[in-house]
This record gives structure tokens, sequence and C-alpha cells, in this order.
């Protein structure tokens, strides 16, 4: 049976200053709880009291719960049985880049579905690192959880101030940012390490942001043309300039 | 003032049925109105009594009201003042295929935003055309109108019976479709013109339409034989094959 108090606790991690306060995040659902709990120590896992599944990682406790206390627990419009509490990562070491690789930074994405997505992008291009600007959407509230499905253990998230980083780092390694009106991505020649710099997802990249970026990369319209859209979704352009930069890779 | 009627019914076409019988869909937000007036017939714009800009379209009849009025009348989240109800598109044709371009086809998108988003990358990528099956998501219900953005007025929409629909046309034009295990993307010879099916969120392309599917391909993971996502969100998806079809169209 799930308390009074521990519903309140667990509802109250919706909020960043209480996910900041405590280290914990939640995560809700059979699958992203199973494949987070490879990655993170749990302090809580909340399972419907029918469940009879395993699940396999660090739990420190658990509880069988009714739907009715699954529910009010739940941060999600659709609650999605078992509802878990885990420790967000302490001390995430920043990559010093001496190895070729590419890595994402994030400049005021606030949309939490977006970041969730472009987590669960990374992972798939195999970029193990996201630096995130201080305006970014938290990488561990409930929707960004929910839509990285369960990518969130493989890819470290870092809150940085995004133009000093810049900064500091510009020398060891390219840093590349989608502009419109910056040389077309399919042409311009792409190396295999790089920082790549997606901006806001009305405003783009920041003028602060802007002035460390080397490269600035477009991808250019079909629309021959024609009317069209004034831009693309930016998961959906990050998964654009992804893909691109790691086709360069491959054997001809 | 807007009348407890009119809220009512411009509520009610929040549910498909009042869209199919009343030829009637909303788009909110003065961005996506402006533009989605250059396209559809407009039955009543909903103004806020402040608002002083003009809007530009065949407007039957315009309504400024209260920001309580609007707020009742609205079904998004954070009403965004503005509310057009518009007349869907009627007898959209298909096309003939004898032009070569891209077309897409949608097997059970569910997610609404998914589509939406989906419908924005198209147009930007100059697909004119998209095939919806009959299970997937209405491209007039609110929460996709506002994922497009204002491209649904460049985008047709077809609702038809897909593998059907697949089976007349393969002679007509080749069928690919995005499958794990396909053949990789980035390798493989694509035309400049073709069908491209998208599957369900989950369970990706249904059995009755991958019968008319000619081609597999697949977008290969960059994680290096270590752990990874199952899969990419399906917009995402959608964005790194069109990108890649029509990118083999630009000259070297």
């Amino acid at each position: 049976m799930l308390s009074a108090s521990q519903i309140k606790f667990i509802r109250s991690l919706a909020q960043k200053k209480e996910r900041d306060a405590s280290g914990l995040f939640v995560a809700e659902g059979s699958k992203s709880v199973r494949e987070l709990l490879q990655y993170f120590d749990c302090q809580l896992l909340i399972l419907p009291k029918e469940d009879t599944e395993k699940y396999e990682g660090r739990i420190d406790e658990t509880v069988y719960a009714s739907p009715k206390e699954i529910e009010r627990a739940s941060s999600q419009k659709t609650p999605q049985g078992v509802i878990a509490v885990l420790k967000k990562p302490q001390n995430n070491k920043l990559p010093d880049f001496s190895e070729n690789n590419l890595y994402l930074a994030l400049d005021g994405i606030q949309n939490p579905g977006n970041l969730g997505t472009i987590i669960r992008l990374a992972d798939w291009f195999g970029i193990r690192h996201i630096f995130c600007s201080a305006d970014t959407a938290d990488a561990f509230g409930p929707k960004t959880v929910q839509a990285t499905m369960g990518a969130l253990g493989r890819v470290m998230i870092h809150a940085v101030d995004l133009p000093e980083f810049l900064r500091d780092n510009q020398p060891k390694i390219p840093v590349y940012g989608a502009f419109l009106g910056g040389d077309s991505i399919y042409s311009a020649s792409l190396p295999d390490n790089a920082i790549i710099v997606m901006g806001n997802e009305g405003n783009g990249i920041s003028d602060k942001v802007a002035e460390h970026i080397n490269n600035r990369l477009e991808i250019p319209s079909f629309a021959n043309g024609g009317e069209t859209s004034e831009s693309l979704n930016v998961a959906v352009a990050t998964a654009i300039v992804c893909s691109e930069f790691r086709r360069r890779t491959l054997p001809l």
C-alpha cells in the first residue's frame, strides 16, 4: 500500500525544484522502468497489486499498490501501472573531447517532448553526451523521461553555461550550429568529431551562443520555390543533422 | 460575443465524428490561423476583443469574444487567443503518379502530434500528398492541426484503404517501407519517385500493408554494437528517410 505522504512525495517530483532538492526522478510504464533500472538506482518501485513480473536492479524498496493509488501518484495523463522513483546520476563527468565523436548542445529547447525525442535519437546515433543550456527543459521531468523511452540511461545530460562551455572547448572540437541561411548540410564538409548546436523551438540559437559557432548549417527546403513551412520541428531537424553527420562516416 | 451554443459547437469539433458530420475543423493561434486562411474557407473567426490585427481570407463571420469565452471554446491546454472554424477540403483529387515525386503513406500513425509533425516535414520536403490508413489519426484533429504549424494547407491528406491503394498503384510507382532489418537507407539505391510507407508507433507496418511493399529500408543505428533504443520516434524516422531520398536528387 502506498501511504498518502508517499503519493504526495512522488507527485511532488513532477516539479524540478523537488527533483533537484531530492536528487530523485520518476519513470512510469513497465518498459521504461525495466530499461532505466539497468542504469539508475531505485529508491522505490511501485507495482500494481496483481503484477507478477520480475524487475531486476538495485531496488531499495518495492511496494504493491491499488490502481487508485497508482493513478493518484502518477503524473501521466494515462497512468502506465508501474512507477519507479529513481536516483539521478551524480557528478556526470564531462568528456575531454580527446576521442573523435559527435556531441549535441541544446540552446533553450523548451518542449519536454522534443527534449525526450532528441535524447532518444541521440542514443540511436551513438551520441553519448548532450550539453544543455540553463533554459533548456529538465531531462528528468516526467514528460521528457517518458519520451526518451529508456534512452536516458545511455546518454549523459550535462547542464552547462552554454556560451562559456562552447567558448572554452571550441579550440578542441569544431562547433556546428543549425541556422536558417547556413550552408546546405548536404554539401557542406562534415567532420567525424563535432559539437552540434540546436536552438530554441521559436527563436533558434541565441546570439550569445551563436558567437561561439564556427560553422553554420541549414537543412534546405525542397518546396521548389513554393510556399513552405518556416521551419522544421527541432527534434526532426536534429535527427536530419545527426543522420547526415553519421552517414559521412560510413565507407562508400 | 460568443453564444453558449457556439461555444458548445466549437468544442464539439474536437471530436472526429462532429468534424466528419459538419465538414469543419478548428485551428487556434494567430500564426496558424493566418496561414490556414490562405487555403481554407472560414465559417467563423473568433478574435479577442482587443485584437486589432487584420485577418485576410474568405471569412463568413467574425466574432469578438472575451478571454473567458475563448478559453471555454478552446480545446488547447493553453488557449492561443484567435480561433478559426474552417471548412475541410472536399474531394481532394488523388495524384495519378504520372510525375516523378515523393509521396508518404501512413499505416496506423496514432499519435496526433506525430502526425502533425509528419505533415509539417512533408511540406518542407516538397511532398504534396499523404495517404493515410483508416486507423491513422485524423489530420484535422486539434492536436494535429496545431503540430502542422500551418502546413496542412499545402499537403493533401487522403484517407484510403491502404493495402488496396498500394496494391493498385504499385505498378505505377515503387513502394518503399521503413522496417527493422531492411536495407540500410544510406547505401540502398533510392529513386526520385516513390511512395514511402511509415508504420505504427509501437508495431511498425502491418502485415497487410507490408505485402505491397517492394523495398524494405532501415535507418541503421550508430550505437556501435552497444545497447541502444529499440527504435526511433516515427516522425524522426520519417524525416531521416525523406531527407535521404531528397538528398539523392541533388546534383553532386
